[in-house]
Formats: structure tokens, sequence, C-alpha cells
């Protein structure tokens, strides 16, 4: 069963781009008249092009998923730990596809990108975006590589949103849907969470009510802190108790130090807030926590999921984690629950894991070892 | 054992101060050379001067805990829920004093007081203070009051940590430390929350590096945004949910409906955020922030809970809220069980309650019930 033995990497990818003209109708009433996905694929599409598998991306995440774009590059992709030859999404078996999906900033038309009606970046004018219409977009994707059904959609924390609303708007083009990490909708808390992020963005004087790129500037201060709000939810109390505990960085705790002491995690959280900040969109922030608070794979269907889920008609992998707090066990069973109501093939998961909501990107044993196995049921699906 | 039908209100206050000359040397190594203390008291002391209670305030307290200063006032003191005739703190039989702690922007001398050295408010420049140099001002307090040996020592959160820093210091000077919601030291987790509240104030260009007050500003975003984040913390996942779930303020989550909509959630956190920038000190934020970091009532006993509250003298009463997850029941079963390891005296309780940490400030049957029962002990103790 364990596969991880043998896992390989991708190697050396490169990111591919394809232009669409025909206009996107978008949940808000409004559409993208034309607008570009960038995308990476792994592995080779077979013959009767039944292998192929999506992969969609977290609220910070693109389509720069697996492998490294030079030798030197000092990371691979976000999920290298889950998508090459020998790993869970073994690339020797499947046409893996991963996308930046459209308003992101790594290179998909988004807020960032030139609005051709003013020849200035788009900025908040930029269409708000739900999660379907990442679906609609995706499936367009789909066409132009010919891939009439997935064998899987795949996606953990939004991803799986994404996967979701898959299997109810198009059900005949994927067999499976494996969603980690993921709820049905956002709790008051996860909604306050965001709420507090926008806020951070929009109270800093650089953002401009959004028109920093137009001005010149970057709402630094701002990203950075609302990267660091989310960061703590994607990490568990115990996580961080193993990674910091109480450790400074400097100083002394003795009374009386004339160095002001920093505990370590103050440091780690500065750091990452800063990095982030100089490496994303303020206002593809904005639009993906928007996506996330406004997604709600029921509400449509009078907020019954089993109502909502009977639409579907491809069979579920659910993984949840034990110390994910942003997106709880409690709430990948909600989905469970529906999926068994509805009378659909669900199989569920829940990995002992101390590492939070980042859980699913980590290579944790048992995590990989029943992803494999499921993929391999995939596989033998086809 | 209810009491709490027949409870009523201290009902009109005032608030006093006291001047101190004599200089407090500080764990940081310098000296407050004069200072004030704002404190209310309800109740009377009785002659052998046996019946006095302290209160101990948590993050943004102060000394106003209950009864009115007007009849119109619109709201009682902050513990009004636990103070008063036939309440817990039953001030027929209780004179109980509460205070607003040096360092504070209630009245006591803090960061927005005349630094006389200067003739400028303290500003940044005001001492960091620990929680042990809220106990040796108290302690002062006391003495002013003619008050040799507390009854009980009581306060929740931060409060709870001064009041065992209270029964190591002072261990002859209480009978009895009652600790509600609170923790031998902050976790990782807990200090990560505080420093991204402390980083959103000292973002706001309008903070001047704390020199705010001197510059005629108030950096009310980053001060908002502070309370904000400390606000999710105090509320359970539940209690959000039961307060607003996912309900809309304004607007539509139809498709294509052209007034944004809004999460009533999100509305609440801003107005919570918007009141407390208007009434409270930046640099307070940050130094009571960093008190609560620091606080860790082992560190100088070798880490060791249980050689640290052997040092005390007092009986103990614990109590935790089931889904407080700021300090959750287990860090108040941690001091329990050193309580116990050190043989000591103490009664735990851990109350059902859906509210989050902020339960402790809640009518909660049980809760009242308890802590009148306890109460009820002390009296008989003194």
């Amino acid at each position: 069963m364990t596969t991880t033995a043998t896992a390989g990497s991708v190697g050396l990818v490169t990111a591919q781009t394809l232009h669409f003209d025909e206009p996107l109708a978008l949940a808000c009433g409004r559409s993208l008249d034309s607008y570009d996905i960038v995308y990476e694929t792994y592995g080779e599409l077979n013959a009767d092009r039944s292998n192929a598998v999506l992969i969609c991306h977290a609220l910070s995440g693109h389509h720069h998923a697996a492998g490294r774009y030079r030798t030197d590059d000092r990371k691979p992709g976000w999920w290298e730990e889950c998508i090459g030859p020998g790993k869970p999404i073994d690339t020797r078996r499947f046409f893996v596809v991963s996308l930046n999906n459209i308003g992101g900033c790594h290179g998909s038309t988004g807020p960032a990108s030139i609005n051709p009606g003013t020849g200035q970046p788009w900025g908040p004018d930029f269409p708000d975006l739900r999660v379907r219409d990442w679906v609609h977009s995706q499936a367009r994707l789909a066409d132009r590589l010919g891939i009439d059904c997935w064998a899987a959609v795949i996606g953990g924390s939004l991803g799986g949103m994404q996967a979701m609303r898959w299997a109810l708007l198009y059900p005949d083009r994927l067999r499976h849907c494996v969603v980690i990490a993921a709820a049905l909708r956002l709790s008051a808390q996860n909604l306050a969470f965001n709420e507090i992020a926008r806020h951070a963005i929009e109270a800093d004087p650089d953002f401009d009510n959004g028109h920093y790129l137009r001005n010149g500037k970057v709402p630094v201060r701002g990203l950075s802190l609302a990267r660091m709000i989310g960061h703590i939810t994607y990490l568990s109390d115990d996580a961080m108790a193993d990674k910091f505990g109480r450790e400074l960085r400097s100083g002394s705790l003795e009374q009386g130090a004339t160095e002001a002491a920093e505990f370590q995690v103050q440091s780690y959280l500065r750091y990452q807030g800063s990095q982030f900040s100089e490496s994303f969109d303020a206002n593809t922030y904005i639009l993906m926590t928007r996506a996330l608070d406004y997604f709600d794979l029921a509400r449509e269907y009078g907020d019954d999921p089993v109502a909502a889920l009977e639409n579907s008609r491809c069979r579920f992998l659910v993984v949840s984690f034990s110390t994910d707090w942003r997106f709880s066990p409690a709430r990948s069973r909600e989905i469970v629950d529906a999926l068994i109501a509805a009378r659909r093939d669900v199989t569920y998961v829940n990995i002992d894991a101390s590492e939070g909501h980042d859980a699913f990107l980590m290579p944790i044993p048992r995590y990989l070892d029943v992803f494999s196995a499921y993929m391999q049921r995939v596989e033998a699906d086809r």
C-alpha cells in the first residue's frame, strides 16, 4: 500500500497559457469578455482521454502544483507531496491539469491584469467571482484540452469546494470528486477571520480603495497582516506549540533584561506576512476570500445539502484532519452525512495529524496511503 | 443554592483616586516614581477588616466593575452579573475593591498620562509592565485601604493570572484565590493572536511609533483591527453561529444581485472595533497584551507549576468554560493538576457554556450558583 518509498518528482515543468475569447457570464451578473488561463500539466493524456485529473487550488494557490521551473528553484510546486511518479496522484498513471483560477494573480486574468476597456489594471473593478464561475471556466479549459470527463476533480480547502461544485454543475464530466479539508459553507467564525483580513487590507492607506497599482503603491502592511491572520487559522494550537512553543528568538525573559525578548512565533508570522505581501495581489486576496464567504453548496437547493448532492453522479473521497479547526472534521462529516443520505458512494477518512488545516499539504503517511489507495481505485474505474 | 433570583445592583457608585509617591520598582528594571490608582469599592469593610475581596481586571477592563455612575448610564460595570447584593460576590457580605491597573487608560497612570519628566504623554516610553508589577501595586493599594489580608483575590482571564501571582508573591495576604478562564501561561497560538493585534496597531501610520497623542492623532484603524482580532478569540464558533450564523445585514445572495450582501458578523465586528478604538489607548493595549505574553507563572520556579504553587497558602477555586478556546478547559486543568500535586485545597468546575471565553462575564446559572456557593465558603472562612 505504501507508495511513498518510491515517490519521485515530475521534474522540470513549464507553465502554459490559453486565451479565451468567448465571454464568460458570471454569477454576479457581469461577464468577462476575454481572459487568459495559465496552467500546467504533468503526465501524459492517454489515448481515450480517460486519465485526466483536475487540481483546484485553495485561497492563495496557483497552477504551479508540482515540479520545478529550473533545477535550482528553491521550492517545488505547492502539492509536490501528493503529485508525481509514485505519489498519490501518480503522474505515471494520470494526466494532471493544474490551473491558476481567473481572479488570481499568477498569470490568469485577474484584478492585476489590464482592463482592455481602460488600459489600466482592473483593480477593484474586476468582477466579483463565485466558486461556480471558476468551475465554468475550468470546464472551458477542459474543452480546449479535449477532456470530456475528468477521472477526478481534486481539491483541498477552497479547492475542495470547487470539486463539490463541479459534481453539481457538470455531473457527467467527472467520475470522482476528492474533497479534502473543506466544508459545505463557511461558519460565522470563518467569515469573521476573512472579514478581518479584508479589513486589514482596506485599512492600509496604500490600498487606495483598491487602485494601488494605478497609483504605483502596494498595501504591504495590510496584506501582510491579512496573511498573518490567515496563517494562524491554518495551524493547530498543537502545531504551533511543536513549532515554536514559547521559544525566544532573541532577548531574555529575566526580570530587568535590557534587550526586548521576542518570541519565535512573532518573527515567524512577521516573516510569513512580509513574504506573502511581496508576491500576492491584495485585490485577488479580497476576491478569493469573498468567493469563500459566499460559497454555500446547498443554498439554491433549499439549503438542503442532501437535495444538492442528489444532483451528483460521481463517487467521493472526503478527507479531514483531526486538528484542523478552520474546517474541522465535523464540517467534513456534514458533507459525508449528506452524501450518505443522498445515497452516493463516499469514502471518508479523518486523519490524525497535528498540523491543523495545513495538514492537507503535508506528507503524513496515513494520508498519503489512503489518498494513493483511492487514486488506484480511480484508475481502475476509468 | 440559587441566589440569582434575589440579585440586585450596587446602584450608584463613584470612582476614587489614590496617589502613590513611593517609587515602584518594576520587573523590567525601571521604576515608576509616582502614580495614581483609580478604584471603586462596593459594600462595607467590616470591623475586623476581614471581608475585603479584590477584583483584578482583564485585558481591556478597568475599575468600573459594578453599578452605574448615573441612573441613566446605558450600561452598568463590566461584572455586574457577578457583583452586587445577592450575587456571587455579594456586596451585603463583602467589601469589594476593583481598580484600574497601572498602565491602563481609565484613570490610573499609564501611557496616556503625562510623564512628569517631559510634560508630554508617556506614550511608548511608559515602562513595560509585568503581571507581578500589578500585584505589587495592588498590595500597596491594600496597605492604603488598611487591608492586611484579602478574603479573596478574584479574576477572570488576565485577571486570574494576577490572582495566581498574588498567591505566590503575597501568600499571607489572601485566604482564597479565584481563577476563572485563565492559564499558567500563553500558548504559541495565544501569543500569535496578540502579536497580530499589536502588529495591526503598529502598522497604522497614525500610530507614529507610539507618539500619536503628542502628534494629535489616534491609530483608529489599527486599534479597531486589534479589537476585531481579539473579539474572535473571545467568542466560540458556536456562539458566533448562534449570534450571527450566515445571516445577512443587507443585500442578497441571489446570483446577479446588484447590492453587495454583507454578513451580520462583519458589521458586528466593525462596530465592535470602531467603538473600542474610540475609547481605548493603543499603547495600553500593547502594554497589556505584552504583560499577557510574558506571564509565565512557573518560569522562575524551574518551569515547574507544582514548585511554583507550593509557595501558595490560600485555597483555590478554578473555573473554566467548555467552549472557551482562548484559555480552554485543558489549560485550567493544568492549574488544577499542579495545585493537587502541590497538595493545595482546590475546587474545580468546568461549566458547560456556549459563549466561549466571554462566558466568564455572562449570567450562566450553573456558573453563578457554583461561584455563589464558593463565595459563601469564603465568607465562612473569614
